[in-house]
């Protein structure tokens, strides 16, 4: 057949920038609305990564500029390690370059796609080279790049080069240009704002076409950084033994120690005696069957899980429960952290909170945050393993509605931290349907659904206590009048009794005999923090205790006094004077506090 | 800094093949079970696309066989033109190459990845390498081939190389053998049957560990293959254009005709005209801003939407129908084929049939079968535009159930057929959401919903019909026994009167001073074609009409009359005799036929 001839003619060899650029919506570029989410997705996970490898406190500043009617410059600048000048045109130029595609530890970026793909679809869209500046420490100067990527051989081209002066002492910038449109801005800030939240760490400012972000610290504690660490030898596949086995120059017994994690001297010579093989070969020259035989001793013999604690960084549940509450002000917010898990030799651990009242909608589905090596994913909740868990715990047993997903005002927030996160695509997403990692998220949420249903009943009981107080107090003035009546005395003040039935902090203030007493009662159970302030003609210099501040305004005194009364405890001043003026205070719940002026 | 140079020494570039054997799981390799099904889907998948271009009728079998414990050897063969030697090596050994990749037409196969990622599969679990007989024609011999792939750098190995006897005059057959599992089998099943219903020009044999499946053509005509065209000017973006540029040693005028689909003279004048550009300039040196004016005229300038009919080949609504009819025997089935569009500038057509009734389940959600040209999705069906589609239609308007896709006996086609689909991920699993595409999908629905909806309530009509001549009916005999009674005589038949109520069948005989009457009114509304059966002593020789067939059995006759009657007529025979023996018909529902013996 001369057809066979005639089709060869049209076989070859497609770049991977070729095929990114055809299948562009793989990688987070399927709408010009998206590639802006997307870059600044996989700039700042550089930027993140760089400076915890480095040890610094990231400072990362995002800018989107529009430069015409639909061209957007993005720019993301960090004070990281900086990238010495010969790699900037590959790790900017070149898709699948990276330094953490091989190693085994947690990573935000993992593949060494994402930050070239956004300088691809720039010379796509608009055909502008990205601008990268880079500084690697003060004793040198900062060089500034124009790059672009020869499609066709996936290589780098330099455009520009040049030593620049730059303020930065040591960091990163990159700018890139493209056709784009800022209609998911709300998307973009969440991913900012679900960003800071599981890096309290870092500190992003933000300034978007002119409006100005700032997340400021949560912590100023940098993170340990995930050590990489060798590959566990149950996690191993036949391919991989045989790859590190022609490149070894060891002897079997040594080949097992140094290339696999968890194995010390006593697993090996137990794999070698389960293989059959003469502890003296070398790992070098194994032939297919003998080397099938390592493997499947390798797999049989009992070794630990692998080292999670080194290679890992989950979140930790203290600084989860402080980032949705620095977020979101819930009423009850819990968070766990589970034990490290292996998946296919890869470990991972599955960290979750859960969120209830406050200001969520108390109608529809409850809101999920996803999180991957702490990135928050923004697209696919419906293909994403962990919404699928979701679903599949029976949150009716913790009474709360449920369509898949509960439906109320909960919040839940799941983690997953691996060496190696199987997302569904190169967009990462959504996590993919591995049974133990789903295994993993239902029972940390059934874990948090026991303790949300015991704050819910709680809450509940709380709330019919109250309404008993409620009704209580509802006939208090009733009862007053009626025993007053009998005993022939005039009614009394019945506000006090109310506010301690209701456990409420009162206010009064009573003006008798040129003296002003100013007294606080706390009846509720938390200690508070409170602020007075009194408004008057009285200087109260005379007051005890004195007030912390006093400011003359007009013919008036306005004292403050900052004060701490525990639960059930009470304070007071008292001064010469004869005005009532005003009495303010700040620090408790408009609803808990009563003020009286008792004249 | 140091950490930058040392950071830089962990720096390397990653072969696409060490990037999908990390992340095998984006090319469907992520679970053993489902390799096998990959693996048989992208072997078919190029028999199908290479028989197609070869305008042979298909002729595929597919073998799987178990070797050992959990390792199956999968074995793929067709008759198509063969692969001439030196390609054999790359399209098997290296991931990303093909020849439909650069081509702008709809085929199976896009990416010149899914076989080879097989070859790597198998590689990395077993270390086996692929075996690969090909021959292009009777005056070559066949070529046998050992290929493996060499991660690093993505390249093929060939172990082995020789001539051999085959016995097919042309094709190719590859053998792989992987961990695998055959837990997936209805899957795979399902697989091969929904090929066979989209593809009716394919023959397909398989042998699924010892057991045999066939699915045989449904149609003898070859599929016209699709032909590529150049890219469309309004689907052009600014990097594409620029390639092209610098690549053509063209004037601008011819560069524009040459160079895209639907440019003629008139509209490349006005391109240039527009673009305010030299007329007598060269594509090539084109700088930066130029491109832009000239891409801008392009896409502002009418031209007519790309020629889909060329480059696209749709399956058609008769075949879909006899399709479904050949694997599902429902009570109703309706298929449209809907005209071209344009996404991106790539065509693209949507198909769809809808299904009802037969053997469908009357309970629980719709079947939905998804096609993308001309290949069945499998997996991630609640990732998929078209399951997203289809829950989007408001079904109840065509008195369906609804919980986002329709509930009852209903089954959903739907068939995405493009030069370039736009999927999720390289697995090829679910059609990516491209809003284009989704209103079409969206229309098509709706268009088969009315026609579902007229279907069902014309059903529910003659129900009503059928219920309300039962009614009747129950009571006719009362009324008939009332009737005699009063005007004194015997209580007639209503048989006959009930089978034309109830638009039935009425067979009857009747014996009376020797002769024998056979009458048959046909009261349905269709035309009736039957065989009727006499079996008596009588030899009715004398019969008008005389029997079509008579058979002596012992001492009796049995006589056949083949008969039409068309509908609300009447048919009868007659003949001598006196025995009334029996009748019986064939040739209608057993349900509206009555047959009656007259005494």
């Amino acid at each position: 057949m001369d057809l066979a001839e005639e089709l060869a003619t049209k076989q070859r060899s497609i770049s991977v920038a070729e095929f990114f650029e055809k299948n562009k919506h793989l990688l987070g570029f399927d709408s010009p609305t998206r590639g802006i989410i997307t870059t600044i997705k996989e700039a700042v996970d550089n930027s993140l990564d760089a400076c915890e490898e480095a040890e610094v406190l990231p400072d990362i500043y995002v800018g989107i500029k529009r430069t015409e009617k639909d061209v957007y410059r993005i720019i993301v600048e960090d004070n990281g390690p900086g990238i010495v000048p010969k790699q900037v045109p590959f790790v900017f130029g070149k898709l699948l370059y990276g330094s953490r595609f091989h190693q085994i530890k947690q990573s935000r970026g993992q593949q060494g796609i994402g930050i070239s793909a956004a300088v691809l679809y720039a010379q796509l869209t608009t055909g502008i080279p990205a601008t990268v500046i880079s500084r690697t420490g003060h004793t040198s100067k900062a060089n500034r790049f124009l790059i672009m990527i020869k499609t066709e051989v996936n290589e780098p081209q330099v455009l520009e080069q040049e030593e620049i002066d730059w303020d930065r002492m040591h960091g990163t910038r990159v700018e890139i240009e493209f056709k784009s449109s800022l209609a998911a801005k709300k998307r973009l800030l969440d991913y900012l704002r679900y960003t800071a939240v599981v890096n309290p760490h870092a500190r992003i400012r933000a300034d978007i076409d002119g409006e100005k972000f700032n997340f400021e610290r949560g912590s100023d504690e940098t993170i340990i950084p995930p050590k990489a660490i060798a590959p566990h030898p149950h996690g191993i596949e036949f391919g991989t033994l045989k790859r590190m086995a022609e490149a070894s120059s060891l002897k079997l017994k040594e080949f097992l120690i140094e290339g696999f994690s968890r194995v010390g001297d006593k697993n090996a010579d137990e794999i070698i005696g389960m293989s059959g093989l003469k502890p003296d070969r070398k790992a070098q020259g194994l032939k297919t069957e003998e080397l099938k035989k390592l493997l499947d001793a390798m797999q049989t013999v009992q070794v630990p899980p692998p080292p999670a604690s080194q290679c890992l960084s989950p979140i930790g549940e203290d600084k989860i429960v402080a980032g949705i509450d620095k977020e979101f002000q819930l009423d009850f917010v819990r968070s766990r952290t589970r034990k490290s898990q292996v998946f296919s030799g890869h470990p991972f651990i599955v960290e979750a909170a859960i969120g209830y009242g406050g200001k969520l909608e108390s109608e529809g589905p409850a809101q999920i945050l996803r999180f991957a090596n702490r990135v928050p994913l923004l697209y696919q909740q419906g293909a994403c393993l962990i919404t699928n868990a979701a679903s599949q715990v029976n949150w009716k047993a913790y009474n709360l509605s449920q369509q898949g997903i509960p439906i109320g005002p909960v919040l839940i927030l799941v983690h997953v931290a691996s060496t190696n996160v199987p997302f569904t695509s190169e967009s990462k997403d959504a996590v993919a349907a591995i049974p133990e990692i789903e295994k993993e998220i239902i029972l940390v949420l059934q874990e948090l659904g026991r303790e949300l249903k015991n704050y819910i009943s709680r809450r509940d009981k709380n709330k019919q206590q109250e309404e008993r107080a409620r009704a209580v107090c509802s006939i208090l003035p009733d009862i007053a009048e009626k025993v007053a009546d009998i005993v022939g005395k005039p009614v009394p003040d019945t506000t006090s009794l109310e506010a301690q039935i209701m456990r409420k902090v009162v206010v009064k203030k009573k003006v008798s005999n040129g003296k002003v007493l100013i007294s606080v009662n706390n009846y509720t159970k938390h200690p508070a923090s409170l602020t007075i302030y009194n408004m008057s003609e009285d200087s109260a210099s005379d007051a005890k205790p004195k007030p912390d501040f006093v400011d003359k305004i007009g013919d008036e005194y306005n004292k403050l006094w900052k004060v701490e009364i525990s639960p059930e405890s009470s304070w007071k001043t008292e001064y010469s004077g004869n005005s009532h003026g005003t009495v303010s205070v700040r620090g408790v719940e408009e609803k808990l506090l009563v003020v009286v002026d008792i004249i």
